[in-house]
């Protein structure tokens, strides 16, 4: 058996052509739809994220405006950075680039960012409001899951969904998701004794670790559907996932990295940006 | 075998010594401590509820003061008292009394109460605070949980936890608590379709689903850790929690409906409002 492959790709135009029409409704209304980015880290990887984002952005005619703050920023300047686009009507989405300075993280400096405005979900009031069921924007990669999911049918509610990864940006916003979709939904997690125990009981296994290989073919149960959010860079350059390949064995569907989340991910969060410019408010994004 | 007791009434009544030498610190500096608590229904359970913290606020010296805006209040009415309530220099700690009028929810209108006031975690913020480990209050039963669990000095880090039970009074935050101590966490709710598989796996079972008997022995693994946040009026008047009475054969240990979570909750409540009023910030409270 091979497991069918959850390729992000075509849901990922689908999602630009949805951002790129919402683009041409707002410049009919005499609205640019402008993202900001602040990046305070020289890490190549955000780099090269960041550069792809610009890119992927101007191709949907989304004006991406990046404030580089470099990798000595202090904590009160990058709030403050974050505050001023906040408060600045000709920005309509924010995006603070991890990983940020040590001495302040990511979630404490998000706090500046308006919630309208905060198109990846880095704000803990969008997750706290997506808990309990409040439109808000949830993190760019947790909603390409649910995303993902849904463009191949597959079925949440009453299912067994594990999570493996607790980081406010993927794990714990995909697990508020999956519950909100009834799933019945476990966190696992870098000091969970036997990962293996656990994810073999998932019908749907997201994994959000950030270690290569860290699922075997072993862990998991014949037939589940597996979303790999893993991406770290390989020796050769090249992103590979959480997910080793020999899953493809045992597994009924398994997305692919690269090709899966990834392009998902970066749609739906250009996607928003169109959505927090358009309505002018916060929005449930699906 | 009969499960060991968690009883919460010897850990509240030492969280009412904390609160009270709390309030007497505030009394030297000229503060007295306040609570407010707006109520906008008619249900009797939530009468008595209000009625059992104001006499505990009152013998500890927290001075409480009930705004009752009736069964009819508007949406905008309550959310424009809590936000009066919120800019109130005098008040400390905010408890918005469910249920609330159709036409909001609770999460809806605790968006109005400061998250520095927050005592009862209500807002989403504070919720979403606590999933990131950001300073927050807890939903004060929530926090019982832990409380509780901490006091019977149940190991956390690395068990298998499952929260039965997905409000954002209780399942949600215990959830949030319980992974940040470590566990591995499942949530379960209605639309689980076998629920004694899931529950049964628990090393550590919170049940908060407000149904009398929901958890039989059946679904209880020999030895668990049990923790019953149900609170149901018997036919006689009499309180009932969530668990089957015959889960004493099975369990190792069992927090008793009435006096166990209950007492803790309210001492906790009351503690959290002389942290806000002598730290005049945000605070964890463990």
């Amino acid at each position: 058996m091979t497991a069918r492959r959850l390729d992000g790709r075509e849901l990922a135009a689908s999602l630009r052509a949805q951002a790129a029409l919402a683009v041409d409704a707002a410049a009919a209304n005499g609205i640019a739809v402008r993202l900001a980015i602040v990046v305070a880290t020289r890490d190549e990887g955000a780099a090269w994220y960041v550069r792809s984002l610009g890119s992927a952005a101007a191709r949907l005619g989304i004006e991406c405006q990046i404030a580089d703050l470099g990798a000595a920023a202090a904590p009160g300047q990058i709030a403050a950075e974050l505050a001023r686009l906040s408060a600045d009507p000709q920005v309509h989405g924010i995006v603070l680039q991890s990983p940020v300075p040590a001495g302040a993280t990511a979630a404490e400096l998000a706090e500046a960012i308006d919630p309208a405005k905060d198109v990846d979900g880095a704000n803990p009031v969008s997750l706290g409001r997506l808990a309990v069921g409040r439109p808000a924007f949830a993190p760019a990669t947790a909603q390409a899951v649910v995303r993902l999911l849904d463009c191949y049918e597959v079925q949440l509610s009453g299912r067994r969904a594990v999570v493996v990864g607790r980081s406010a940006v993927v794990g714990k916003p995909a697990a508020a998701l999956l519950l909100a979709r009834h799933a019945t939904v476990t966190i696992c997690h870098s000091r969970t004794p036997d990962l293996g125990a656990v994810t073999s009981q998932a019908e749907v296994l997201v994994v959000a670790a950030g270690r290569p290989g860290l699922i075997a073919a072993a862990h998991v149960r014949p037939g589940a559907v597996v979303v790999d959010a893993g991406t770290s860079a390989a020796a050769d350059g090249s992103l590979v996932g959480d997910v080793d390949p020999a899953v493809e064995g045992v597994a009924g569907a398994l997305s692919p990295v690269p090709g899966g989340l990834g392009p998902v991910t970066t749609a739906g969060l250009l996607l928003a940006t169109t959505v927090a410019a358009t309505k002018g408010d916060v929005g449930t994004v699906r």
